[in-house]
């Protein structure tokens, strides 16, 4: 046995994908804690601190704000499936993989399906919402803040107000863009907001940041079924993390002791610096492969600064280059997914991930690993762009 | 925010209760490594020898033998949420929490339920299954294996033979049993078994790990209706987990990696040696507690070899006891649960926290405790009883 399974030594790896990020090593630290158990007064301190901490990143006074156990897609069913009933009418906007989930997901929850969509690579235009509320009363109206699978960040101030005056719920993903990019989750009159951890956070794959102001509370509330996911059902699990502290189940103590750490470094940092940070990297990036006569699939002026888009230029092949930056340069960039499968990269600028250091050396591995397979390319341009961009 | 929101500093701890324990140094090691990406090829190699080991813990030779990602309730929930659809008949054995919890879930799919009950503290009797199933044609039997409400050990042979002729599926919540104590998932005849990682297997909470073989995977194929739950429908986590590697969720990388270890660890000391360990402990647990004149909860001849119930002394003010358990000897004891709440202690001898060292203080330290409460004990009564069992 011991012959057989060694240890585990993964390869050295920048990860520059559309997440995980790679984690703060103050982070992979707290995480080695040898471990209390989940109703330990030591453990409820370090709860209500990660609430606290996680409250001010969504810019929020929700008291239920908390991470879910389990990654961002269970997030994404936890906000859906606790408000939406048999028959419920549910908007989404799709334009992107993201949106395509959350679509099936309202089918599974027995919704009633209106999608409003809009190209990949552009926002959902606010006036499309409008006119589809203008036709139906959904309860839910749900939208991808960060489209993961094209890199648009989408404007959210003008649909919340309009869903507000509507009454329904607005609920809103914000996996890749929380902690890389403002969410103002009162401000915009967003009711249920969720994230992932393993993205701007730059804490491993695992937990689910999540968020429901008490106009959310009310509507789980007054549900007539129980939800139909007894480990995402938020009436009980507010239990746990609420006052009362009831068992539901056992939480996953060491990764919200990575949790923990990961909400002290963003807010040693602080938000806005941490924005900026996110936002001049990701404008030196795009400059650079601009310059490098590379195409950005994400509409201009709508850009996630977490997370670029890249079209493949013609003639080159997808895993070639990828393969050779991963066994070359120990980086990871991401494929195409859905429409993009096969024509676009991701670069992520995400968190910990998030440095001038990592734009510079993608661009340089990426112009020569270009160049050796047939794309013309001036050396150099890239970096040139990018180091003024950063300079300017 | 650096003065308000500390580093964590949880006290050290020995980890009696009904999960988590303590985890292996080894473990919590591999949890600090730094991340590769989920489809980076390190981490499908750990993936599948994280597969192969699991198999041979639950002794299956099942393909699709994977951590879930969440803790040992969403294990439950997909287990049974995979197999259910509306109307379908399923038969539930409730002798504590989790079967009740089972039962719960059931309804939330819109299964058909029935119960076979038994008293808290005695296992389900086979011949109350034989006659259930004798007036009814179930899809599923579902039962647990190790109640971590009650501590009794639930045999499953003839039961796993009976619900086969019947064509049934056989699902079973081994979650405080696997890694402590023999799991023959295949000889057994069971077509769905889950477990959790926070309880014999020693490592943190935050994974489940289950196994579906063929019989199961039909069902799952033949079904009218997609899968309630989105984040754990098989049939797509089934894609990523086997050779097509197709992205269904982030995997929680670093909770692998710590899974991993834990197995290297279990399989390192051998199945036979390890449930030996399990034997020896509770017995000399068992002998000492009775020699106090403490009255144990489950049955005999069906003790959970990982899980004690104690019945909480009359006059003795639970909250007391463990409270000074824990501040004065650091030992955290487990609470009655459901209709043992308040009136017993459960004591869990797990993985690395099954340790002669352990019993031994724990003996020393109630005795001590429970004589400043005005419980009559003959001092040193429970620690020469567990020695001579530890040396008979």
């Amino acid at each position: 046995m011991a012959q057989v399974y060694k240890e585990i030594k993964p390869s050295m790896r920048t990860l520059m994908g559309p997440g995980p990020s790679d984690v703060d090593p103050r982070v992979l630290k707290a995480m080695a804690t040898p471990l209390v158990g989940h109703l330990d007064p030591d453990f409820l301190a370090i709860m209500d601190a990660s609430m606290d901490m996680l409250r001010r990143l969504f810019q929020t006074q929700n008291n239920l704000t908390i991470p879910i156990s389990g990654t961002g897609s269970a997030g994404m069913e936890a906000a859906l499936c606790n408000v939406i009933e048999e028959g419920d009418e549910v908007l989404v906007c799709v334009n992107g993989v993201f949106g395509q989930r959350m679509s099936d997901i309202v089918g599974r929850c027995r919704g009633k399906l209106t999608v409003v969509e809009a190209d990949w690579g552009k926002i959902i235009p606010p006036e499309r919402v409008r006119s589809a509320l203008e036709k139906s009363q959904p309860r839910v109206v749900a939208i991808v803040h960060a489209e993961t699978s094209t890199g648009v960040l989408q404007p959210l101030e003008e649909i919340g107000q309009m869903v507000r005056e509507r009454d329904a719920l607005f609920l809103v993903d914000t996996v890749t863009s929380l902690a890389g990019a403002p969410v103002k989750v009162d401000e915009w009159n967003i009711d249920i907001c969720y994230s992932g951890t393993q993205k701007c956070l730059s804490c491993p794959p695992g937990l689910s940041p999540i968020t429901f102001n008490d106009r959310a509370m009310d509507v789980i509330r007054d549900r007539k079924e129980k939800v139909q996911s007894w480990y995402l059902d938020m009436s009980m699990i507010e239990r746990y993390w609420g006052s009362e502290r009831v068992y539901h189940h056992t939480a996953p103590i060491s990764m919200i002791y990575a949790f923990h750490e990961a909400l002290r470094v963003i807010h040693e940092e602080g938000l806005k610096n941490r924005f900026q940070r996110h936002s001049k990297n990701s404008a030196a990036l795009a400059a650079g492969l601009k310059a490098m006569g590379m195409k950005l699939l994400a509409q201009e002026g709508y850009r996630a600064p977490m997370l670029t888009t890249v079209g493949i230029p013609e003639g080159i092949t997808d895993l070639n280059v990828r393969k050779k930056l991963l066994s070359d340069y120990l980086i990871e960039l991401g494929g195409g997914l859905g429409d993009f499968k096969g024509t676009a990269w991701r670069v992520g600028l995400m968190g910990y991930s998030c440095t001038k250091r990592n734009v510079l050396c993608l661009l340089n591995a990426l112009e020569s690993i270009l160049a050796e397979e047939g794309f013309s390319v001036e050396r150099g341009v890239g970096v040139d762009a990018a180091n003024q961009a950063f300079n300017g």
